[in-house]
C-alpha cells in the first residue's frame, strides 16, 4: 500500500509529490494530462523562472519529478473507494491502494468554441496572468457575473478601453461605465491573432479578449467521496485536509488565487500535513 | 509617491513585486542582500526548477525582476515613518515615500537560541524600545559591529554599567572603555527572568541584555511601527495585512513553512490584496 496517491500532475500535484518523495514516502502521481497550466500561452510571473510557455513549464515540472524517481502515470482516475486502512484508486488501466489521497485536480476554465480558436493568440482566461500584455490597449471581456467583475477590476488597472460582452447573458454586476454588449457573440475574427469580435452583426475591433465566464471542474470524484464543496471549490482545513480524514486537496481546486505560485505552495504545505497524518496512521 | 515599497529581495519580495509591476503599479524593492535563500546550499524542491544552489536561484529571481523593469535597490532600511497618506522609508542612502509597504523581510536562520528563552524577560532587540527600563542598571549587549555600536551609543545614555559580548566574533568597533567578552556565550541563566550570562565558564550577573547582532532586522522595524508579533512571526490577516492598514507582510517573516514555494505564493497573494487596498486609497 502506497503512502500517498496524488491525482493531478500540474504544479500542485508535482510539488506535493516532490516533498513527499524527499521525505522518503511511497508516492504515485496519476494525471490524465498536464492540466490548465499547459494551456497557458505564457507565464512570466513565477519566481526565478522568467518568460516560459505554460506547456514548457508543466513539462519541465513533470520531468524534474521523474528525475527524482517519482512514479508519474498518464492515466485517468475513474473512482476512489474506501478501504479499511486507506483508499483504492481505480483508473482506466489499473487500480492502486494508498493510505492517503491528494487531490490536485486543477480547474477547467469555461470557454466557448469561437474563443478557443484564438487561445494564446489574443484570447486569455486570466487577467492576472496576461493583463500586462494589454496595457493601454483595446480589449474585450466576456462575462456577466461576479467572476467577471473581479477580472474586470484587475484589467482596469491596465487599460480603460474595455468592452464587456455578456454573450447573451443578463448583466448581473456594475458595468463601471463601460460599453456592454448583451448580444450573443457570433464570431471571433482575425488572421493569425484575434482582431475583432462580432455580435449581432456589429463587429468590434479589439487587441485581445479575456474570457471570464467562471470555472468548473470535474467534481464527480469529490461527490463520490462525500467531500464538502462550496462555490465550486473543495473545502479544506488549515492542513489542506478535506472533511474526509486522509484526503487532502490543494491548488486551483480549492480556489483562491489561481496561479502557479499558489499551487506549488499548496502542494508543499499539504505534503507536510500528509506526512504528519501518516505518522498517526502508522502508529495505529 | 510610490504605490508600494517592498522590503526584501528574496522569493516573497520579488514575487510580490512582479505581480504588482504587471498590474501597472509603481513599485520599488529594497534589500540589503538576497536573504536566507542565497545562503542555502541546494534547493531541489521548488517546482519545475530542478537542483539549484540557493544563491543561483535568488540571483535568477532578482535578475528576472530587473528585466521586467522593476527597480531593485541594494540598500538597508533604517526606519519607516508614518505620513498622512502613506509611509516614508528611510534607508542608509536615501528616503522614499509610498502608499503601502510590503515586509518580505525573511528570517535569519542562525538565531540565538539561548537568548530566545528570555525574550520579553530581560532580553530585548531594540535599545530605543526597551532601553528605558534599564536606567542605571547592569546590562549586557551582544554584538560586535556597527549595528551594535549604534545600539550601544543609545544605551550609554541610560547606564554606564554595560558588558559587551561578541559571542565568539571579533570586535570590529570601539569598546567605549567597556569590558568586552569575546568568548562564545554558553548559557543565559535565570528563574523567571534573565539573571546572568555564562561565557567560557565565567558567569556575569546582568539585569537585562540587548541583542545587537547583525543589522536592523524585521522585528526592530516591526516594533517601531507597532506591528503585532507572536512567536517570532509578524501577525497578518487573511489578506496578508498586518494590524497596521497598508502594511503587508509575507514569506518567512510571517512564519509557517519556511520554503521558497510558500514565500513565492505569499508574495503573489499579498500583491492582489495590495492592489485592492490601493483602490481604496485612490478613491479617498
Amino acid at each position: 500500500m502506497l503512502d500517498c496517491i496524488i491525482i493531478g500532475m500540474g504544479p500542485c500535484g508535482i510539488s506535493c509529490a516532490t516533498y513527499l518523495k524527499r521525505a522518503n514516502k511511497d508516492v504515485l502521481v496519476i494525471g490524465k494530462d498536464l492540466g490548465a497550466l499547459s494551456k497557458a500561452s505564457e507565464i512570466e510571473n513565477y519566481y526565478a523562472v522568467g518568460k516560459i510557455s505554460g506547456e514548457k513549464l508543466a513539462t519541465k515540472g513533470l520531468k524534474e519529478a521523474i528525475s527524482l524517481g517519482i512514479n508519474c502515470l498518464h492515466d485517468e482516475v475513474l473512482a476512489i473507494e474506501y478501504l479499511d486502512n486507506g483508499y483504492k484508486v481505480i483508473t482506466k488501466k489499473n487500480s492502486y491502494e494508498s493510505k492517503t489521497i491528494m487531490l490536485a485536480l486543477g480547474k477547467v476554465r469555461n470557454s466557448f468554441n469561437e474563443a478557443k480558436k484564438f487561445e494564446g493568440k489574443g484570447v486569455s482566461y486570466c487577467a492576472t496572468c496576461d493583463g500586462f500584455f494589454y496595457r493601454n490597449k483595446k480589449i474585450a471581456i466576456v462575462g456577466y457575473n461576479n467572476y467577471m467583475a473581479i477580472e474586470l477590476d484587475y484589467l482596469l488597472n491596465l487599460t480603460k478601453d474595455i468592452i464587456i460582452f455578456t454573450n447573451g447573458n443578463k448583466m448581473e454586476v456594475d458595468n463601471k461605465g463601460l460599453l456592454v454588449v448583451e448580444d450573443k457573440i457570433s464570431s471571433f475574427n482575425g488572421e493569425n491573432k484575434l482582431e475583432s469580435i462580432t455580435a449581432a452583426s456589429t463587429t468590434y475591433d479589439v487587441d485581445g479578449c479575456f474570457i471570464a465566464l467562471g470555472s468548473q471542474n470535474a467534481f464527480t470524484l469529490a461527490k463520490q467521496l462525500g467531500l464538502e464543496i462550496k462555490d465550486n471549490n473543495l473545502i479544506v482545513d488549515n492542513n489542506y485536509m478535506t472533511n474526509v480524514p486522509g484526503i487532502f486537496a490543494g491548488g486551483d481546486v480549492i480556489g483562491g488565487l489561481l496561479q502557479v505560485a499558489k499551487a506549488v505552495s499548496d502542494g508543499a504545505i499539504a505534503s507536510i500535513n500528509i506526512i504528519n497524518f501518516l505518522k498517526g496512521v502508522n502508529n495505529v
